[in-house]
């Protein structure tokens, strides 16, 4: 299977070792599960790989848009996860499950002056600048508070990773960070010298995502460097901090190659010794920001399968009781999950199919070309995997459909991380 | 401008004669603002030409999908419009906005038995059936509420509108509803009129959106009388309603057709009159199933700009303090919406720019190719044009963002129909 936590016991689908029925049955469908134990698995790996890399003070940094719910923050504190935030909402949830904010990074390409003042308040460690505008606002508004703000600088290395596009974020043509190749970096790095109430400890870059080459990172590392370098030689200041940002792949079909993280990861140490050696650069924290691949195969929906719609001569479409609403990656990006039979596994009559949502909307497609038994049918179980990252997180009230609750499984139990809405939640708003 | 009830007054945009920073300090940013009497102008336009053109009893139906929420149902209801359904959600918000619902339509691909119930609980006057195993759940439930049911069948005809791909939902090859090629339209005739518990009245087809052309509907109502009349001939069953659905387009921009609703509806009416008689049927009540077309134009989005990034040698990035979050039409199908900053309507330096929110993510755009004012800032407000439809109703809290209120203007005045979301509001579902 893609994952080690989905195994097949007498031809049913155990998931984190569970028997999936008896989930449904007791939490209903839809509904997003999540395996806390390959969670911590996944942050425990990325520690000790970034340790054994880059030393005692690197830190993986949680990047929390992935799938961000009060309990997750809690789990990150717990598994000495920094954090990193993208909005008040994500910091206010954060705050709330007790997370030690000072070890937290404020990224984002549109801060507003709010953002920024809630931020300040609620004690961000750092804030990942993306430009010149946001120096100054951060400048006047720690300056009213009489604080002095530690910033990285989100810098545009200028690589393009050939992934979706909507997830590339590295090429000089990005609505993120400051570009080396346009000088506008540099000119950011000297205005945060410059600025008062910021204190510039580093710098910061993402190339996007879905990354399974080293080659991306070793990159990133080599355009850091030479940058930092340059920096240093022009104004004098000595980076403490680089974060090489997120982006590991992560598998969500058979054909999507295996990632040794923990080799992936050693040799991108290997890099940055071999950078501050040919720079005489002093070795600076390094930081990581994983998200998905935290999260993602940690996660899998239920649904229950509703119309199994057979067309003569064209296809056949399985709709279940979710669909865009709980997981848009199908509509958004054209993005590729698995869905199984949890209870058919031992059926070897296949059909090739569309499995679709229940929104009164043609693109509301979960799976295209998915393999499943023939004998699909209105009760089954249907399960899509790999749905841990950006599916409740991306979740909508499409068609005023409540979200699904998620629900945490661990060490052989069960627990409601969030619950599920009703309709009464769903139109509380309304007056 | 694309809209009547956008003006420009002293090198200001007026939206429903409203001076916009005023409401936007007002309420804040991002806000949503939707023009009632234009909602209502719609209404009348729509049950005016219905009544010219198919007679007395014909009834515009509101697909509420577009956009839902409490306080439009009660402008439906004021309106004497029917309304579409798509989930017990909507079915929920209609209730409690005193909606009649014997005058209500429930449609969907797959409706779950706790939908069914619902709804027959709620007492929906008509299902729109979908597929065969959907009319075996609705007798099996009718029967258990010693009830029947009034159904329509909704019948794919066939007919592909050559406009977005997702929006496509007429074809063979579609989700939705029972193909007359495949025998699956008549199999699903006979099995209702032998299904206890199910009352058949008639039929619907709905063959997509965005059509601007009337040959659509002419061409829908040929292939159902056909079809009507092919049922008749095996059946004897003559039907008493025949919806043929929604999707009449708007203006997005100024090179978009300006569509004539009444000349539209009238020549389908002469189309229907002329079916009448070739086939010597009685004439059914007609229904339409207008849904953007109702608020797409009554709907505009407030921001603020933030972030100006000009990238020398490429492209300037425009960021705005929503996104994908609240407007995802770009992010799901490269829809095009035009921007303008209402306190700078006079500006002749313009630029080309992309308007982008302001999420942790790539794809989160507004506007591509863009138009704006070289002078452009922070601070700026910026209006998005043409959201009243499938903006607020697909909104998603992804990074966390509370979604905006929604501000009905009317006659001069101006209230909250949708409240702002707290931080309190996002995270109360996490335990």
């Amino acid at each position: 299977m893609i994952c080690k936590n989905l195994t097949v016991v007498s031809d049913r689908l155990l998931f984190a070792g569970r028997d999936l029925r008896e989930l449904a049955d007791k939490y209903g469908t839809p509904l997003y599960l999540m395996d806390e134990d390959r969670i911590r698995e996944k942050c425990r790996i990325y520690r000790q790989a970034m340790q054994e890399a880059f030393g005692e003070n690197s830190t993986p940094v949680y990047a929390s848009k992935a799938c961000s719910f009060r309990r997750m923050y809690s789990i990150m504190r717990e598994e000495n996860m920094g954090i990193e935030v993208v909005s008040s909402g994500e910091i206010y949830t954060a705050k709330i499950a007790g997370a030690d904010l000072s070890e937290a990074y404020f990224n984002g390409n549109n801060k507003t002056d709010a953002d920024i003042a809630f931020a300040m308040e609620s004690g961000v460690g750092y804030f990942v600048v993306d430009n010149e505008e946001e120096i100054d606002a951060i400048g006047r508004i720690a300056a009213e508070k009489g604080i002095t703000q530690q910033v990285l600088l989100r810098i545009t290395p200028g690589i393009d990773t050939h992934t979706y596009e909507a997830i590339q974020t590295g090429q000089v043509d990005s609505k993120f960070g400051s570009a080396i190749e346009t000088g506008q970096a540099m000119a950011i790095t000297k205005k945060s010298l410059e600025t008062r109430g910021v204190k510039l400890v580093g710098f910061h870059c993402h190339v996007g995502s879905l990354v399974f080459d080293s080659d991306t990172f070793l990159r990133s590392a080599d355009i850091m460097f030479s940058f930092m370098n340059e920096v240093r030689a022009e104004t004098g200041f000595v980076a403490q901090e680089l974060s090489l940002g997120g982006g590991y792949g992560v598998r969500y079909t058979e054909s999507d190659p295996e990632l040794d993280l923990r080799a992936n990861i050693l040799l991108v140490g290997k890099q940055v010794d071999s950078l501050c050696k040919r720079f005489s650069y002093p070795k600076p924290k390094i930081i990581l920001e994983p998200g998905r691949s935290i999260v993602a195969d940690a996660g899998l929906t239920l649904y229950t399968v509703g119309t199994v719609k057979r067309i003569p001569g064209y296809k056949t479409y399985v709709s279940v009781d979710g669909g865009m609403t709980d997981n848009p990656r199908f509509a958004l990006y054209g993005a590729i999950h698995v869905p199984v039979l949890p209870e058919k596994m031992g059926e070897t009559e296949k059909m090739i199919c569309s499995v679709v949502g229940r929104c009164c909307e043609s693109g509301d497609i979960l799976c295209e070309g998915a393999s499943l038994p023939s004998r699909v049918e209105r009760g089954d179980l249907l399960a899509v995997l790999t749905t841990g990252a950006y599916n409740y997180s991306m979740a909508s009230h499409y068609n005023r459909i409540p979200k699904p609750p998620v629900v945490m499984l661990s060490d052989g139990k069960d627990y409601v991380a969030v619950r599920r809405e009703s309709y009464e939640d769903l139109t509380k708003f309304d007056l």
